[in-house]
């Protein structure tokens, strides 16, 4: 009796345990291990914006968010496309700092060492994007013109799509937009994609949350 | 006419401007400048901690926060205490990447350069605070029992006192609030001190601001 619930108890976490996921187009990243630690901007292809983004996607004080993950898409020199992801729920030894999370990209890009919360594929956005729509995930579009975040009633299945500094390519946009997706705003500062990451979850914490594991094991409710 | 209008304008905007003001006490973070660039979260006392906090005092998308300063009160070996103050309306050659803004920190303890944005001083956080108190300053101290953001109209000249990955000294805090003080919550989250910083600023974005510098030149009904 035991074992089944905590079989029915799990089958629930399954299909409620909202995942934050991020996708940051990163225009100029590197897609080799060849750039240099000690100059993430300028060869690394702006790395050192990655790196804030993939802290700000995962890190909290003294802790990762286990139900948030974060896939940059690199498409600089020399072989773009490649899809680094990193995962909250499985990442080990990686501390938050820039030079850090930037050495774990060049590890992985060498094919040098593996971290379970990290994974590479060689595919494209488009192939992403499509393999999240598949997955039933709902894209949210970071647009200056897009809905007020603070009003929008978040999809369960939630994929917030951001561009680097140059920003979302206009073909990559329309991609997007083929699937169930909507425009979303900060206001009218234009953060570091960064800063938006940290914004986006504030006002993530800030909304009623779905049934997740903490809560339903201490749900008084349940008796197992 | 027109310089006796521009010089009320001005003493309009100097009444009127609405400063950012920003506390980072850096229970660690070294005061000499013996310290690796390659090494920020070690042999830099949690720099990487630091140069976070100050991109996100300071930066936004293509652009500095004119409107605001962060001062950086160091308590690591071997000369403490020094607060390094970091202004964004007089910042020039920066980069908002960890390394470099680190790198900042190292030449002005070494006294080797000069930015106009940067100033060094060997005083102490309570010097610091009595200072700014006798500015006029307002403090907001953030403390998870503190009053939701949301919820504070935010006194015009506002300081936030802010604790590293360690967080405030009780003796420190005690201090502060012998001033005119509110303690704020941004929530049930425990945020990075960078992170915070952000949401701090997203929450300032999003209220009515005073008539600021832009707005008043904008402002049809003053002819000059």
């Amino acid at each position: 009796m035991r074992l089944l619930l905590s079989r029915v108890c799990l089958s629930v976490v399954k299909r409620t345990f909202a995942m934050r996921q991020f996708i940051l187009y990163a225009r100029k990243a590197v897609t080799s291990s060849d750039f240099s630690l000690d100059d993430l901007p300028g060869s690394g292809g702006r790395m050192d914006l990655i790196a804030r983004c993939i802290c700000n996607a995962l890190w909290i004080s003294h802790d990762l968010r286990r139900d948030a993950c974060i896939h940059i898409v690199a498409c600089g020199s020399p072989n773009p496309p490649v899809v680094i992801s990193f995962y909250g729920d499985r990442l080990r030894n990686v501390s938050p700092d820039e030079r850090n999370i930037a050495a774990w990209i060049k590890k992985v890009l060498a094919s040098k060492k593996r971290n379970p919360g990290i994974r590479i594929r060689k595919i494209s956005f488009q192939q992403l994007i499509a393999e999240l729509a598949s997955e039933g995930n709902f894209f949210y579009i970071l647009h200056e013109k897009g809905r007020d975040i603070a009003r929008v009633k978040l999809k369960e299945k939630r994929v917030f799509v951001l561009g680097d500094h140059i920003g979302l390519p206009g073909k990559e946009e329309k991609f997007v937009e083929r699937f169930e997706h909507e425009k979303i705003s900060l206001g009218t500062t234009s953060y570091l994609a960064s800063q938006c990451i940290t914004v986006l979850h504030y006002e993530m914490d800030k909304k009623p949350k779905p049934r997740d594991f903490t809560r339903l094991t201490q749900d008084k409710k349940i008796n197992y």
